[in-house]
């Protein structure tokens, strides 16, 4: 009887509740600041951007947050995703590990963003919103968005980071064809984009710029419009959770536990929505498995940055959180993981790695993209740039068992596919891409932009609950 | 309790056995003819292109061919593919009909073809091949065969209609990503193709040159390449019946069964590998189902083409074949269904519309898209240009239900996503589409280029079996 290769649920079994890790936090979440007075935003703030539905979930320290039947009815579409087991890869690699990995890429839009997408467009719906904004990086985001608002009558905004737009038309005409408008930010339609273009006619845009043109049309549109956010925020993460709470059930299928739990890292989100509920079990159950979030050598957040308060994006707009950061001044190399280029990190997220409850780890762009390739070669599944890191990762840990003959159980998100980013691979394989490793002067630099918070270390003990 | 939205079958549900119609087939399918001689082939002759093992699957009766273990543990990668009921889309068109369609876009490639490519790369290793050679029309079928060459350590040349070639890149890069050599046909490889560059630098190609190159290439390698085809043929089409197979287990855990079965028809084998199931159940118990090719109007075979022996190849060095065809000298106009250009049909498909055991249909472009459209708001995904027919045929019965009240159940196939399909889909939302009808007298026309086979008559009463 030949080994099992995929783990399937009913959907039926697709979870009737989002974990909300704010409930079992093992440190303190500092709170959010005003980017203006500095001082902790009230529900009216987050109101000017956001639904008041929506940042009652932000704030909510309930550990179980129901889902919507409207939600789930579309998570139906395509969830519960499956759980493979990448037999042929362990075989390639000769490794005694066994390595599973929860294909996300089965979504309409082919990554894990329409979890969060799905609930915000009902969220906003369902206060009454008509219309939304926001950004994208690969433009994984902003298709899931527009998809969502195509289901629940929205209409949409995009601000597509330049460098994605234009290496990534697919991704855009996707967006077009569910509606959506979609710009290459920077664009004259902001203050803020006008303002980076005088400087630099030529940018190439970022996550951070993006964000501050999409925050700037919601902030200024007297509540005719509201902002979206695809990572980061703690509604968004948990709103991923179906990902790992899926994928506890299925690895009792298997009859496994995972030792290593492995996802990329950009803002945040997908590494939450696969690794909270795994935290979780550490946290409470006294689990021992090793959590890892995989970032780009390129924009090496947790592994370069720093853990303190920092603006969300680039024209210091946006709310101030503690995380780390390269500085929200940082501009990152065009890398194709265009997913993984925010110069910050998810709160959550960071307080969990300063506290040693995760790890984290870079890889440069061109052991990514080597890792894709052998995987798309022993499973067929062409991976996302963003999701190769995890699967970089993965490779490596199996490699170490390989050495060691440790039979470890490694789990890992395929948080997409790369069907939008075979330009990518086509550079790839013609050896046109490039490693980029961050100076570390770059990490000192940026850090004197930082804002000035007044006391910030008594504001960093506060709880939010 | 919510309406069920997905049917999906263990991995250990993946059919044993393929279905062969053969064994049914209520007329004789006439034999295939020597190109020169316009004698039945020998297996010798289709030897020189073909492996014996494969050889002595397309000339089988056995109703039920086992599928080898190794096939079968590729399947496992994606297969069973979910049945899913399109409950959305039947709310958006407010019909009583139950609408279902067969998921098979969730191949790691996108697409039904990884079920043959898989089949026929194992056949050709078992059989010491060391290298195939095939064409490709928009490139479902390249990557297809690419990735199972890869898997089964094979090489692989594509030749890829020219104007797929440009429309299609993404295509082009996944065939290189996983290790085969693409070239735009015509090409100056090969005899045929300078010819056909002679006579038309600027030709675009058409499946049939690309045959054609193909062909030739394996024919004049001294036995070293293989030739490997994606449609048309029995074995084919036998290898594709998974999807059917799959089909009807899962319409009995919905507790329905069709009372019409789509699919799209280019060659015919997606078609047939989801249809040729339920006509069984047609022909052995009574059931009365109606099974529906569609095809483009601008490349009419079944609904304007004529019942005839004609190549299977533009240069006529395929063998002749009695099929439902515009004639092999045939140039279809560039539409984005690249997948349905082909001039002519199999002739399993071909036989059971003459004897009126299946019925066919076109549609035109234009209608087609706005299909796929309309299906990828309420489902979510976009899906090919190919499918796209099928959908549009599925739209239609759904539409007379409304009208009559009727509660039809209609099934159709996916065979595929839209995800290198994307500028089509562009170019659909800026109007810059056209709707092509193949005009009546260019039918008689390439009917005067047709094989005159000495004794047809007697000739299409044979039977190969």
């Amino acid at each position: 009887m030949a080994e099992r290769e995929k783990y399937l649920l009913d959907e039926s079994r697709i979870p009737k509740a989002w974990y909300n890790i704010n409930a079992d936090m093992p440190v303190p979440t500092p709170p959010v600041l005003h980017p203006g007075t500095m001082e902790p935003v009230t529900p009216d703030f987050l109101g000017v951007l956001f639904p008041m539905n929506i940042v009652m979930q932000e704030v909510t320290s309930e550990r179980w947050v129901e889902i919507p039947e409207p939600v789930r009815e579309i998570y139906r579409l395509w969830r519960p995703t499956p759980m493979c087991r990448a037999l042929r890869l362990e075989k390639d690699l000769d490794t005694p590990a066994h390595i599973y990995y929860k294909n996300e890429s089965v979504s309409p839009v082919g990554s894990h963003k329409p979890n969060t997408a799905v609930a915000q467009a009902f969220y906003n719906k369902e206060a009454g919103t008509k219309a939304l904004v926001t950004e994208t990086g690969a433009g994984q985001w902003g298709s899931a968005l527009a998809m969502a608002c195509s289901f629940f009558g929205l209409d949409l905004e995009v601000f597509m980071v330049k460098v994605s737009y234009h290496q990534k038309p697919y991704r855009r005409i996707i967006m077009e064809n569910f509606g959506a408008q979609v710009f290459a930010s920077p664009t004259e339609r902001t203050h803020f984009g006008k303002q980076v273009l005088e400087e630099d006619p030529d940018s190439q845009g970022s996550l951070g710029i993006a964000i501050s043109e999409a925050v700037e049309v919601a902030a200024t549109s007297g509540g005719k419009k509201k902002y979206s956010l695809g990572s980061v925020l703690g509604h968004v993460m948990m709103h991923q959770t179906v990902i790992g709470l899926e994928a506890l059930e299925q690895m009792e299928m298997a009859g496994e536990y995972p030792d290593v739990v492995i996802a990329c890292a950009g803002g945040g989100s997908n590494f939450a929505g696969f690794a909270f509920p795994f935290v979780h079990r550490n946290l409470t159950e006294g689990k021992k498995t090793r959590i890892v979030a995989v970032e780009p050598a390129s924009c090496p957040t947790l592994t370069k940055g720093r853990y303190t308060f920092d603006y969300g994006d680039a024209a210091a707009m946006a709310p101030i959180v503690k995380m780390y950061t390269l500085g929200h001044t940082f501009m990152p190399p065009g890398i194709h993981a265009g997913g993984l280029r925010y110069h910050g990190m998810a709160p959550t997220v960071s307080a969990l790695l300063a506290n040693g409850d995760i790890e984290a780890r870079s890889a440069r762009q061109l052991e990514t993209f080597e890792a894709a390739v052998r995987f798309s070669k022993a499973e067929g599944i062409i991976p996302a740039p963003e999701s190769a890191h995890a699967i970089r990762a993965a490779i490596d840990e199996a490699l170490v068992c390989k050495k060691t003959g440790e039979k470890k159980v490694i789990a890992f998100n395929l948080s997409g596919h790369g069907h939008f980013d075979m330009t990518a691979y086509q550079s790839y394989h013609h050896g046109l891409l490039e490693d980029f490793e961050y100076p570390d002067h770059a990490v000192e630099e940026a850090m004197t932009h930082l804002p000035q918070v007044p006391g910030a270390e008594s504001k960093a003990a506060l709880i939010v609950r």
